[in-house]
This record gives C-alpha cells, structure tokens and sequence, in this order.
C-alpha cells in the first residue's frame, strides 16, 4: 500500500464523519480525559486494516497511542481482542465510528477471501478480486483480499490489458477479428503489462492463446467448456475462470484446470466482521 | 443532495479506476466510434443513483447523452431497461465499471431499506439508517436509504447529539448521572439539534424523557422490554429501538410501539443490485 | 471544532500569504536566528482562537514553541501578554500575520458575543449566532460565539430545517399552507434535526408551533407582537427573535420573553480585537 | 482577477454552507419548480461582486440565469435593483444564502473604500490597502479594494520586499543597519520587485531612501513628522503613511504630501452592505 | 489519457502562472476585446499537446475557441502554423504561456523519441521511455512518447514489478537467489503484470529468463555482452537493453537483437520545441 | 520557499510515482529490513535541491533519515557524496526515483544558471530567469536559479507588470501609445510593483523610461541596437536584454551595459546533474 494515500483515505473518511466538529462529546467530554479501549472481534473471522484503524486515531490526536494484540491475516475468535486504544477520550470517541467502519469491512473481506481460498486447499488454482470495489476504498480492499489470500487482479483500466465482449463487439464491427485485436494491443501498450482476453468459448479462447495472449479469461462458461478450454490452450496462456463463482461451486471450477478463479463477491458482497471498541474501566 | 459533492464523489471513483487512462480501449478503439449502450436491471429491485451513474459519463465527454427509462425509486423487475447511454464510445467503456459499480450499490441499498419499509406495512413506525455507512460514501448512501423508503438518522458527529454509554460511563466516573447529561448537553449545543440518549433500560428511558432528551434509543433491549419503556416515557419523547434488528424481527419491533427503527444493515450487508451495461447493436 | 478542519483552514491561510515564499524575510534573516515574541492585546476583549494561532506556527516550523499565557474565553484587558512564541525567527516572521489575523478576529467575533450575552444579564433568553459568516471561516467563527457566550443557530443548510418566507411563498403558490409545510418536513426529515419556522405574525407562530415546529422564529416583529406572538405560543414550541437587533436593543426584546434572540451582527460587524506580536528583545 | 480561483473560492464556501444538502428545500420545493427574484440593496453604497454572486448561482445549476442591472463599481441607493435570478427554485434557495455573503461583504469594503477615497478628493495621494484581510478571502477583498477606488498594496509575502523594525531589530543584533539591508535584499531579490522600508523618524526615512528604497513607509508617525520626512526624502523615494489612520484623519495624513496613505480598516471594520433577495412573485 | 486528469494538470498549470490574476492584462486591456492567434512552429519537429494547449484555453474562458491545422503526430517545418485560438483577448494573453509550455515540452518530447525510432528504421526493435519523468507530468511526457512513436515502460512502482540490483542485493543478505526472487514475485503479485529483472551478465539473464521473468533488462552492458545475453535467454523472455543509450549508439545496440531499448533521454534532456503564438492583426 | 508547498509540491511527485504503491518492493522486502544509501554526484555540477530530496524520504517513514554531506550551492565533482540517507529498506526503496528525479533535476538548473554567471565574471550585469519553467515546479526550478547565482524575474503573471508586444499591439489598435499604457498600468496597480516594457529599438526604450518604466526589456535586438539603446536610456530605467542568449554570446550581450540578461535556457534546455543512490553494504 501507498502510506501516503493510506493517510488521505483515512482523513477523508474523517472529515466526512467529523464534519464541524463531534458535538456530543464536545458539549459532554472535558479535554484532559483519558480513556482505554479495546478492539474486540464479536464474531470469527480473518482481521485486515488494523494500520488503517491506527491511523484513524493517529490523526484525530498526537496523544493518541494504539497497540496492536494481533496482526493483520491473524484468523481470530468471537470475543478476541484485537487492539488497544489509549489517550485523549475526546479524540477516541470522535474516531471511534470511522475506525470500526474500516475495520470491519476490511476484516470483512479478509475473511470472505479466506474462505474461497480454504474451498480450494490442495488446489494449484488461485482465487483473484475484480474492479467491482467500492469506490474510494479500491486500495484498501485489494489490500483485504491479499491479506485474507487472494491475489488482485487488474487495480485499474490502466495497468493492464483486458480486452472484453464489448471491444471486440466494436472492433467486429469493423471487420476486425478476435486475433487482430490481441495483435493490435501488444503493439500499441508497453511490453510490461500483460493482455487478457475475455472469450466466451473454447474455440477464441485457442485463437486467443495463440494471437498471443498471457491470460485467456472464460467467460460464464459450463464446467464442460471450461474443461474443453483449458485443454485446447494446452498451457499457451494462463487461463482464468469468470462469472458468479459462489462458495459451493468454486471447487468444481478449479478442478477443471484453470489457473484463476476471479469472484467479484469478495469485495461486492461485504457484510462486514463485526468488531466493537469497549471502553476498559 | 448536494450537487457539487456528488461530482466530486465521482470525479474522485473515476479517477480511482481511471488512473492515467483506459490503456485497452486506448489502444484499440479510435476515436470518433459511436455507441449505444443500455442499463438493464439483472434481478428485481428499486433502483436509486441514476443522476450518480449519468454524472460519471457526463464527466468524461460532454458528447455522451444519458436518458432515464425510469426514475430512482421505481421498483423494476429483472430485464427492465433503466437508463440508456449514447455517444463515444471510447468514454462509455471508461466510464462503464464506475457507474455501473455507484447504481448497484445505491439500488443495492435502496433495495434492503424497501424491504425493511415494506415488512412495516400498516404501523406507523419508520425505518433509520445508521451511520454505519462506507467511508466516502456517506451522503449517497443515506439518499439511498430515503429513496428506498427510510428516513436518516445523523449524518454525522456534528448534526445532532447522541450521548451513548461510552459518554454515560466516562461522565459517571466524575459523578455526573444522565439526567445532568442530558442539561448540559441541551445548555451547550444548538437548539437547532436535536438530542438522544442511549438507554439500555426502561428506567433510564424515563430518566432520559424528563430530562429534556427529545429521542430516547432503546438499546438491544428485548421486546418486553422495549414495550415497558416505550409506555413509561408515556410519549414525553419519540423512541427509537436499535441493535440487531433484522428482516424477520423487525415488525415484531415495531409492534413494541417504537417511533423508530434504526438497522445498521441498510447500508452495511450490501450486496447491489445486479445491473449490466449492454451495447446496442 | 473538528480539529482536521483546523488544520485545513490554517494551511489554506498560509498559502495565501505566503504563496511562494517570504522574500524579505529569506533575503535578510538567516536561518538558524531564534527569535522570542508576545502576542499582546493593545485593546479590552475576550480571547478566542488561540489554538488556532498556535497551528500556524506549528505548521511553518517544528521547532517553534508556543506557550499560552491566558486560555480562549479569559477577558483580557490592553498590554497584556496572550501567548509567547519562541523558536526560528523565519518562520515566526512568516507565520506572523496569519497567525494574528485569524486571533484578532476571532476575539472580535467572542468580544461582540460577549457584550450581547452581558446585557441579557439575569435573564433566561440566550444569543444566537447566524448563518451570515464569512465563507470559509464558518467553524472558526461559531466556535468563536461559543467561546464568547452565545449559542450557536445552524451550522449550515444541511443541520436543521428552517422554514422561511420564500419556501413559504413558493409552496403558497401551490396551494400548500404553513401547516401543511410543517408536516411535510417532519414526514422527510431525520428525526434528529429540529424544525424551525419563520412567521411574521403571531397568528403564523401559533400555526407553527400547533403543527409540531419546534421553534418559531419571529421575524421583524416590534415588541408588541413578539410579546403577543410568546404568549399566543405559550410554551408550546421555542421561541426565537430575529431581525436587526443590536446592543440598544437587545434587553427589550428578550424581555418579550423569547427564548432565543439571533445577531447576525456577531459574525458581521467583525472589526477585530487589536492585537499586536512583539518581539523581546 | 484570476476566474479559476474566484471559481474555486465559490466552490469552497457553497461546500461550506451546503454541507450534504438543504433538508428543508428538498423535503419542501419538488424540482421543476421556477423563481424569480432579485437582488436589491437596502442601503446605500458601491456595488462589488456581482460575478462571484452570479457565480454561486451558476455551479449549483446551469439552468439558472443571472443578469445584471448595474456593474461592479456603481453607487447605489436603497431599493435599487442589482440583478436578477431566474431559474430552478431549489438552486437559487440553496445558493442564496452564500451569494448574499459574499455581495454584501466584497460591497461593503467598496463603499467603506469609497468613502476614504472620497475624503482625499482633489489631492493626488491615494489610498493603499493591506494584508490585514480576511484568510481565504484576499484577492475578493483587493479586487473590492479597487472597485471602490483604492490601490492594493501588497498582495502577499512573496511579490514585493517590506523591511519591517522586526526585520531591523534582528539584524541590529548582528550589527546589520538599515541602509545595508536595503542593499542585501536590493542584491537577493528581483528586479521586478519594489522594496520598501518601514521607518519612525524622518532621519531614518532619509537612509533608506538613499539606500535605495523605492517607497518609504512612515509608521505611526505624528501628522508634523511625517511633513519633515517628506520634506527630506525629497522625491527619491515613493512615501507611504501608514498606521490607525481613520475616516476623520485621513486628509491631514495627506496634506503631509504623502504619496499613499494605507487603510488596514478598509478590509478589517467590514459591517457588509444591506442587500437582501427578494423573490419576485 | 485520462481526460479528467489532463484537465487537473493544466489547472495546477494555469494556477501555479495566474496566481491572483494577471495584473498586466487587467491594467490595460479592456474586457469584451477580441483577438486572433496563431501557435507557430519556430523549427522542424513532431507537434504533441495540441489538446493539452486548448485546454488551457477553455478554462479561462468557454467564449475562446481553438482550432487545430495540424494533429498531434505530425511533423512540422518551420513557420507553419499547428493551431488557432480567436476570443477574449484578456484571457488568450492570460494563458499563453501555459499552453506554450506545455505544448514546447510535449513536442521536444516527441521530436526526440522520433528521432531515436528512426536510427532505428528496419529494425524490430522498439523504444522505451523510463520513469525519469519530470515530477507532475508523467501523464503527458509518456503520451508524448508514444505520440514520437516510443512505447511505454513501467507508469509508476505499481503497474509492473522491475526487480532491480538494489532488490537483489538486500535479498542476497538473506540469501536469497535470484531465481527465489522471481519466483517469490510471481507468487505475490497480480497476473495481470509483468516482471522484469535487471541483470548485469548473461548468465543471471538466463536465471531470470528461466525463473520465470516476462522481461529481463540488460544493464549497461557492452555490445558484445548484450549480444551474448540475448543469445543464452533464446527467445525464453523479452530483452531490454538500458543504460546511457544515445542517438549515436542506438542503433548498434538494437541490433543485438535486443526487444527494446529504454532511453531516459527521451523525457530527461528536453529542450522544447521552439513555438510561437503570434498575434493575427 | 515556502516549507507547505514544498512539502505539497513532493507529495504530488510520490503520489504520482506510488500510485497504490511499490508493489516490487512489497513482493520482496520484508518490513523491518534496513538501509544506508548515498547520493552520489556522478559528474561535476552546483547541487540544488537537497531538503527536497530528503523532504521525499520524510513523507514515506519517519523512521528514516537524511544527513547531507554538503549544501545547496556547493560544487561538486564526480563520485562526491552528497548525502546519507539510512532507515527502513522498503521506504527508501519507494522513495527513490523521485527524490532523484528532483535533485537531478534541480541541481542541473543550478549547474547551467552557474556557467551563465562565470561567463560574466568581473562585469556587473546579473542573469535573470524567465516564466519558461515547467508547470508545477516553479517555485522550486526559480529556487535553482538562485542557488546557481541567478536572480529571479516575475515568479507568474501577478507579481509584476511586463507590458509586451501583444499588449501594446492591441492598445495601438485602439489609438493608444507605449507612454499612455505604461502611465495606465502605473495608475491602476500596486506601487509595491514594478512595470517593464519589452520592446525592439532604441526609441521605443527611450520613450518607456521617459514614460516611467522600471525596467524596459530590450528584446531580441542585435548588439549595436543593445548599445544604443543603454546610452539613450541614461540610467532612467534598469535595462534587461532578452532573447536566444546562449552561453557563448551572454558576455557580449553583457558588455553592451545591460544591468539584467534574462535566459530562457536555464531552465528550458534542462538535462539533469547525474546523481546516483549507491546501498552501502
């Protein structure tokens, strides 16, 4: 993670809670008061964001301290205690809110990926995120998804190639085919991001490969043209499998051979890890 | 809403998954190539942040024109077409994941809180959001939540007082109760604001009531007791039940005879609301 | 005060004045000269934004010192010292006029409060700020009433509904009487804002007030039908004057009985309290 | 004026007022809804900020049209009309209030320069202002400065050379006189910067002429001290009185024969000029 | 390019030259004067920026219209004219300089990467920009390239792994290899990127190669070394030569049979193009 | 400088580099691994630039630290050490490339404004900079300058008057002459400023003294007219030649009694000083 954008997402999401000021505590809470608090998980999941949630307090006050009891990818128990807060009672409970917020999405997601990275134990194939994060938080998320296992796929429509149904729509309409296209994008981009291909069946997928894509990414496929699929390529590019992967069916997907999975679920379905901050009297 | 804020929220996603630009549809689509795509609801629900999803094209081509097919709040059944984009194309694929991701999230939300809204049918009590919302996205969020039926709670720390038992606790060690609370809150802030206590019994729920609170929030209390504190405030102060309220629950709540019901899941277990962005050929 | 939002005002002070440096100072003074200087008042007053004075030093140089000799509410009379800087005389001298600017008129805005809240002495009603504030300083500046006596009214247009004359006129055209415009708001709102209306006449404050205003607020009245419009009222709502008011008049129109008197005279009639940065020599 | 900044100064102080949004106006006035009204003065002065008033209006929507009746610079007496607005009611109620703050502030320093000006007819001395401003506001209240007929004086730290007795008193300390640092900063700085010194006596006055100072600047002197300064600088160098000069002292300050004579009052005792917005119905 | 950020970098542009205005232009021309320009080519080169300097243009004021004779891309003669701006004289005079900034710097830009694709000619192997980008315009400098005919190395430390000598050698204290390194980098990253290794033998070009690597940079070494390199990896990966590449030597290095050749020259010794814009009288 | 926008100015540089981070070193160095590193001069050159360079490293970790072995403005030689930087590995590791970039890039501004300022050893004409810089870096590239001996000539557009050939080309047309534009500019701007003429013979200079120009530009005018138009000038106003000096004809320029040369080259024609980052092991 950037430490510099990490601090600017963390002050905007302050400010938008602060607005002019925390006139509860304000009105109620004399400067000078100290408080000690704990971060403690109330239900079992994968912990992500703890340097998120430290940062949180960090700015709000310098007399601020957060120790951490456990690490960012610790998998933790309902009642386990996570981190403590020490300082200014006035600057916790202006952060508090904030700081929960991203903790328990973040430990959310962590959490989520596990679990499809655990439905494939044993399995070479890898689970990745997609773009569908939400917006604002896209940095932090994908952090998320590497601490809870995963890999990231593309951060954005910069750093790599992907070449979908609706290009190749455009470019069909054109006259332009499937390999013309891979042709034109490794011409055209630097020699360091890689092109995917997103195909919809065995037969451009193997047109794909050969046209001399890294990735062939199988669209909404059957786990039988899946299959078909990955054999055709015979290892001429890595392939990655699409398309409302859910928990119980991800196994079977993997066992058809392809090298990724991608789940846009991991970041779009979040419930959030439920973490509260406890006052220590 | 406030328009400047919601272009600068998304002027901030796109340039998220902008980046320094869409290197594919860069590389193989040339300027000046029209296109004609339209949103297309994938299941059933309501739809809320059409002006959110047209803004994130208007902003980058002023050529690209966006008409609604319906208007935010409408209920719309999978297949329904809800808004439809012309115009270069180049700018449609670039704009597509943000507004896309903005009109999920929101109809994704506006979706839950008609849900909740719905199982109330017939009693007067209303559904609140909570300011458990995703950093950055607050005031969409809660637009969401009125679209879908609900009504806002605070929007932030600043709008209006809620003394919680973090303040209760903190205030007790120095000997002042919640009655004393409650006067100097009302002595120190706006009479522009309105106050709440958190209570987590019937006895301070009453205390809270003659005290001047103008909202007492029943805090995780069970539905007796809930029905015993809403009859001894007696109507001295609106109540509001909160803690874990869920669809199945929630009428049996409401039955306590709570003014308000305030769940935290309108904009926290968010899945979206499943929407695509189809080309017209 | 949110203390980012401090933070925010200050540094965007400072690089108005110092845009791209301070020639005559990095002409003329070394680096490495410590300097020692007072902030005195050369006038009577109450001292408010001494934190915010600190903050523009602190964030031209780490190594300054700033220590206080008085806190934000002392009334302070002319000579005597406020705060003493102590550290690289570059950037006191850069700093210097920023950090001054902001105090005096700070401490003008709590001065002026202060003389409305003396003469209200022994009575219950209480000064009201306005929304007539300078753009950009509004936090500063109601925190400085707060700091002077006075209340604040609301913080912006998002904290509070005011019903006013022109939405008043505009919904009249539609058919839409006062009453029915309280109701409306109370059905859309947060239950956490309050609803205040203004009216012309006593008749109007009784409409308000019996449709569930929380305030009335009575706009240019003369005394006589303030004193009509607190009694036809009768407890029911809160009642706030408005309109004019000044130093002279002041005591008359609490002695109507309102509950509230708003100036906007307290933030616009800001001539600032002189005070001066001396070095010691 | 640079129209990317007023643009940016607009936005800022709409952010402020507007926050997320006017709950009353929304929950009230349905979009569609056209006003009418106008801006009219209730008192008499200069007009100045017409463009940033129109300007509040424009970013909160482009259907909104604003024409003008008079120009920046015109002396207007009560009643009279400045400009009219017409379009979406929801936006001209939400801009309202910041359009006004900043007309009636930017007109007020007009009028208030007027008058100085008006004091000194007939004699070519003229009147300089200072950067005793409002932080966030400087280049609104110049350009007020110089509708109504004043001069700017420096604009910030770094586009002109002030030698102030803080600067002499430290370099004193290091055996550094008045007549070298002229010279020092002469050598540093460039050439397309005017230097000044701010002197006490005419003996010092005469050094720093001599030195090379473009402009003199005499402080707080006494109306006698001053004529004998200028009796010896002796046209080779600009003179500048300065120091709590006032309505009523004003032409004597200039009849010393002083070239400029510098109001801090002109940006500091701002009262606002009267001007409400009246809706035409 | 991302439009939204073209449009941010010429506003930080036009801020960084206008800061409070243009006091020139103010002084002596009038509003409402119209004028006619022309941006002219002083020398022979290859134009880039021609949006760049319109947008410059368009935000001063929407009356200014810009119309192009040339595109970018095309290689231009001395005299001839690549544009023309008519409108608002104020605000043309306002941006000149910024457009012809950027417009010079993009265009020596794509002047220079020309030239180093044409001692090329024949040959298939391509240019590369470097990271060595003036601070601020990244963005732009490497469209220039392309526009010259160049491609694109790395944007920015997060789109591509580059395992460069300073890597290796902290992992070496660790001993950790080479070839771990690579595949170490593979496990941990998305496979949407590449990654390079910058090797300074031929043998480590073959670990690379063999480990894995999608590119491996060949550092300063001699032709004969790099002809060596090239032939030991025999087309297992990419090849980049890189380090003091010039005009002169370019050609001998590409042919090596390196893929590409990185040159920092490119965006580094940048001169500008010499263009004018002259007044149409 | 101004120490908030430097620090503004280095934070958009890394933000720019970073993106959402380093994602090499995050594969490979595991936090908490620590470094020394050197900057080493590998030619001979002025450095500039050296608490921009540390300024760099700052943001990214505090941890880290930076002593420098010499100061802004020393010569230095090839293989010289200009600073130690020691801390931990990953953020040195992310913060290199650009805090090279800015001390390559500013140390070669002062190289180049050096050898202008030994050209003309022993004369008493200064050199001057121009608005040539590259956008966003101003303020540190006119640092440069004076680091290499040069003065700085306006810092943008509003610091001072340069009345130039399209102003006076559109005054001509409404009948207005060089005197009468330079008496207006004189009357309606800040006496703190300056006003420069650019013209093209001798009579013209003449007439802008006369008029009361500061500083009259002589631009691109052959040696003969240069000294013709010195003498005709007779010390009335300072005297600046402009236009295409190298350093092969600036001390003939010089010799012609101009009291300023401004040159464009400074920093147009910029290479960089080769500056390394060796680990020390």
């Amino acid at each position: 993670m950037n430490p510099l954008l990490l601090q600017e997402l963390v002050r905007q999401a302050l400010a938008e809670d602060l607005a002019w000021g925390d006139i509860t505590t304000e009105a109620l809470i004399p400067p000078g008061v100290s408080l000690r608090a704990q971060a403690r998980a109330r239900e079992a999941g994968v912990v992500a964001g703890l340097p998120v949630f430290a940062e949180a307090f960090r700015q709000l006050s310098s007399s601020i301290s957060v120790s951490f009891c456990v690490c960012d990818g610790t998998r933790v128990g309902p009642g386990q205690v996570l981190a403590e807060v020490t300082g200014e009672a006035r600057a916790i409970l202006m952060g508090e809110r904030v700081a929960l917020n991203l903790l328990q999405h973040l430990s959310g997601i962590a959490t989520t990926t596990a679990q499809y990275v655990a439905a494939l134990e044993g399995l070479p194939t890898r689970i990745l995120d997609t773009r569908k994060t939400t917006p604002g938080l896209r940095m932090l998320e994908k952090y998320a998804v590497r601490i809870g296992g995963g890999l990231n796929h593309r951060y954005c429509l910069a750093d790599a190639v992907l070449i979908k149904d609706n290009h190749l729509a455009i470019l069909a309409a054109q006259g332009i085919g499937l390999s013309e296209a891979v042709r034109r994008a490794r011409a055209a981009v630097s020699p360091m991001v890689r092109i995917e291909v997103e195909v919809e069946n065995a037969e451009d997928a193997v047109r794909a490969a050969e046209a001399g894509a890294d990735i062939v990414m199988l669209d909404n496929m059957s786990l039988a043209e899946m299959r078909r699929a990955v054999e055709a390529i015979g290892g001429r590019a890595l392939v990655e499998a699409s398309g409302n992967v859910t928990l119980e069916t991800v196994r079977q997907v993997a066992e058809t051979g392809v090298d990724y999975i991608s789940v846009g679920a991991l970041t779009r379905s979040r419930k959030g890890l439920d973490i509260g901050l406890d006052v220590v009297r």
